[in-house]
């Protein structure tokens, strides 16, 4: 499947096997190691961290671009590196790169993202682990400042290798390359959340809309940085603990519920 | 909808409206205010933070055990908090509580959890909230003990509230009572994922089976905690930010790749 001699790069993303940000990154990946994408078989975006347990997981073997072998899975992001990990792969990755996702992954949109969740499940499994995204929605959008984002986190993270726990999240705007940041999760949220409509048989039904609202002044955030034109990369962590605040509460006003 | 000088409660899960948890958080609940139950009309487990964006969500009214108002969606949890704050509910609740799960949700088990996801929603839109679980997967476990761990933080949260951005996660194995402590997200992951099989037409398909896997010794990790027969309650944070990895990185060796 892979040569030995050189690094073995998995690839995923969320929006499935045929989408052109995939075919990007896996030709960045490319220039630093074997690749073989493993992806879902149809678009994913919105899933977060979900996983398949109700029904059996398939894979069918694909090529992407005539260049790439990989296989589509019947399933989610996570499952998707889950099942390379656990079934697909004959070889353990040196790296596991989730993307190019079309839209942003930056701010609140992380907790919702299938892209990073691929990322996240590779760290998970103990594999250096990057996700990338391009702000714009576009499929057609011009990837190339990403793919030179993807190229620089991929040698440093091939290089330097990763502490254990932590993923990296790269956002890039559509366009040239202009430089990358090191940036925190913006804090942010999603307003105004949904449309409702009245089907034929008059009964109620309501579409997700939410606009996305900033709530952060801060220039070292990942969304500031976007907006500045320039690249983004927020080093995250699947241990959610908030360790500040158990600094500061106590087992016994638990125990008294006060 | 309820009584405006009583707290409001929004309660949800993600073992659907007809599971014996929502029932039973519901009753702790409606001791300290009036309750709306807004959850998923089938069991959504394993979800994650989804949401759902590719087909319009409805809801249906429902009553829970002949005495909680609710609705029913056909959505994920995070789905059911978000419509419930932006469409369903007359009046903004004091509180979100979510379960009480069947299964387990410390450890890693926080990443995969639709019960999880549902009160981390309900934190990104600003309220107090807890999520509660059962270590005990059997419908009919004695949840009296996860229900008394439930009194205690809700009482816990009604009086002293929740900072900005912080979630509880609630465990407590089935049974008696015994105790709660504050504890931290244990390091955990699960080993040996899938049951490779070949259908009737001589194709594969895979089962996710994976064993979990303890890789933490301390002794204030939540799991550590459930083992000894005690509840747990993890603060947790939504903004994954790898804050200690960020002081030690600079720009510069980023944008040379090096």
């Amino acid at each position: 499947m892979s040569d030995p001699k050189r690094p073995f790069i998995l690839v995923s993303n969320d929006d499935g096997i045929f989408s052109p940000g995939i075919k990007a990154l896996a030709e960045v990946a490319s220039e630093f190691g074997d690749v073989y994408i493993v992806a879902p078989d149809k678009e994913q975006s919105a899933v977060g961290h979900s996983i398949t347990i109700q029904v059996p997981l398939r894979s069918s073997k694909f090529t992407v671009a005539d260049k790439f072998d990989g296989e589509a899975v019947n399933g989610t992001p996570a499952d998707c590196v889950k099942l390379a990990h656990g079934q697909l792969l004959d070889r353990k990755p040196d790296l596991v790169v989730s993307g190019i996702n079309h839209g942003s992954n930056a701010g609140i949109n992380i907790m919702y993202s299938g892209t990073v969740s691929a990322a996240t499940e590779g760290t998970i499994l103990g594999y250096p682990s990057i996700a990338v995204s391009c702000t714009d929605f576009n499929e057609d959008a011009n990837l190339n400042g990403c793919k030179e984002a993807a190229r620089r986190v991929i040698s440093f993270v091939l290089k330097n290798g990763l502490p254990k726990g932590i993923t990296l999240n790269v956002n890039a705007p559509a366009g040239e390359f202009t430089g990358i940041k090191w940036t925190r999760q913006a804090d942010s949220r999603y307003v105004e959340e949904y449309e409702s409509r009245t089907d034929p048989f008059n009964r109620a039904y309501y579409w997700l809309t939410g606009k996305f609202e900033l709530l952060d002044e801060g220039k070292d955030s990942d969304i500031h940085v976007l907006n500045d034109g320039k690249a983004s990369v927020t080093p995250i962590q699947y241990d959610l603990t908030a360790y500040n605040l158990l600094k500061n509460v106590d087992d016994e006003s638990l125990n008294k519920g006060e």
